[in-house]
């Protein structure tokens, strides 16, 4: 039986930031400074403070400087908007992320919000959400749907005229993705946890994505034979969410962290849709590397505007 | 033959334009001014006139206080962003409208990011399309989709769980009724120009939207039988644009303008459509009195914010 072809985000990412650090090399050369990534981490949640070790590495790798600034958990809003004005305020940083979940106790949107717009290299502050509605060109795209198109045109998948379903709704993954692809000339359905029919929908797509975070949701019965399927889902998996039997260990699709207790399964079953399915990435290993070269590439980009602006205030 | 009910505009925007009415009179009892509005005209194209002074006797009969600036059509981008800055610090000014289009030497994107986002009545501001694409209670809804959404939900007609196809891309209807339409619960599909098989996809929905401007595009073959058919064109037709024939003078749903040499006509072809689908909207007659009526509904809110923050301010 054929197998589906493996979009391999790992690869893609490599070449990403093999342009982005490119990119950094001329503009130190022209400016004799690097970009800078300033990264607030509020509080002590443990996944949150690896991705942010992991993000800092990886700006090291192609030469972007970096910047971590954490605060203890009971931070207020204030406390953590004084944070990120300091931030924008900071000639080094051209790029802020604001790690999230943030505690409870601190308002999300005002802090997204207070991050300035032209440094907001995650794409979260509504100036760039509405930007990237109006097809605008400032706007700074959400790195997980950057990703996923750049990983399409990369490897040959036909956007314009494609019918393309996004399962899921949210404001960082699928919302900003349907846009992309609608200004990218795709017919565009958006599907969620109201739809009914689903695996009848997403049967229609030639691309078909999936950020609704179930794991192993997609089955062979939502994929129209020979479409791309691009898997954004993480899932931290144990049996129970399988009533019909535990997940497949011997895959080579799953990640067992056995001394934790879960397994790591993407939105996608690669057993049920990869001999269906025309191409498939995995997971991990997929969509996830795409998304720190797009915030890395996001931060250049941020860079290079400011110079530009710098240079026109001293013509 | 069953005919499609008449899903009527006029009825529906009068009946919200009397929710204004009364807001705006107790608004005034608590504060002792009318909200107003503020409407930019930038050049002499004589549509654009008409629109003014039809929204500036409209405020008048619900009791919005209006005033119009004009400016002549050679106009720069200064002159016209400090005509907006003026309408900014207008403190008898609760929502600024600037009539498009603009003169072709105008910045249209840089006049209307000009606008205040809390006064931006028309809803084109980015920062209150990203705050849409949030579900950000604070963003003011661009006035066209708003109006859809109340008339569907008059008409008793189920948005949540329901699929829902939009033809068309625009910024101002387009994309977000797309949007609001998701958050609604609906799965949502966007068609336009390079959408393969059209109809096809069209056929698909529960409630259909055509905003593609193109006259009498949507014939039977798009409709589902039973299908809610909103019809957002308001197309300029004559005969050359029916190589089949000429539109049909004789049909009550066209309004010839025959002096001008023209037809009026929508997206729908309603003799194709009425008899499949289960309810449609006029043209015109339809969906345009909502859009006003919502530019009114959105001056009051905008008035009603405004007076909180003065209150907050003096508390």
């Amino acid at each position: 039986m054929q197998e589906a072809r493996r979009l391999d985000g790992k690869v893609a990412a490599a070449a990403f930031l093999a342009e982005v650090r490119g990119g950094v090399a001329a503009f130190r050369e022209r400016t004799g400074r690097s970009p800078g990534l300033g990264a607030l981490l509020v509080g002590e949640d443990p996944a949150s403070a690896v991705y942010v070790r992991s993000k800092a590495r990886q700006c090291e790798q192609v030469g972007i400087h970096s910047a971590v600034v954490t605060l203890g958990h009971h931070a207020t809003t204030a406390e953590v908007g004084a944070a990120v004005l300091a931030l924008n305020a900071d000639a080094a940083i051209d790029g802020i992320l604001v790690q999230l979940p943030l505690p409870p106790q601190v308002e999300k949107r005002a802090v997204l919000e207070s991050v300035l717009p032209e440094k907001d290299v995650d794409g979260f502050h509504p100036l760039n959400a509405g930007r990237l509605v109006a097809g605008d060109r400032r706007a700074l795209w959400p790195c997980t749907p950057h990703g996923i198109i750049r990983l399409l045109d990369r490897e040959g998948i036909e956007i314009a005229g494609s019918r393309a379903v996004v399962l899921g709704r949210s404001d960082i993954v699928g919302k900003p993705l349907a846009l992309l692809l609608l200004h990218r000339h795709a017919t565009v359905t958006v599907c969620h946890s109201r739809t009914r029919n689903l695996s009848t929908v997403a049967r229609e797509a030639d691309i078909l994505i999936s950020a609704m975070g179930k794991p192993w949701l997609v089955d062979a019965t939502f994929v129209r034979p020979g479409a791309a399927v691009v898997d954004v889902g993480m899932n931290r998996a144990t049996a129970a969410d399988f009533p019909g039997g535990a997940p497949l260990p011997e895959s080579p699709w799953a990640v067992e962290l056995a001394a934790k207790g879960y397994t790591l399964l993407g939105d996608v079953n690669p057993l049920a849709v990869a001999p269906v399915a025309g191409a498939l990435t995995p997971v991990p290993g997929g969509v996830g590397p795409l998304t720190i070269a797009m915030l890395l590439h996001n931060t250049l980009i941020a860079a290079r505007r400011r110079e530009r602006l710098d240079a026109g205030e001293q013509a």
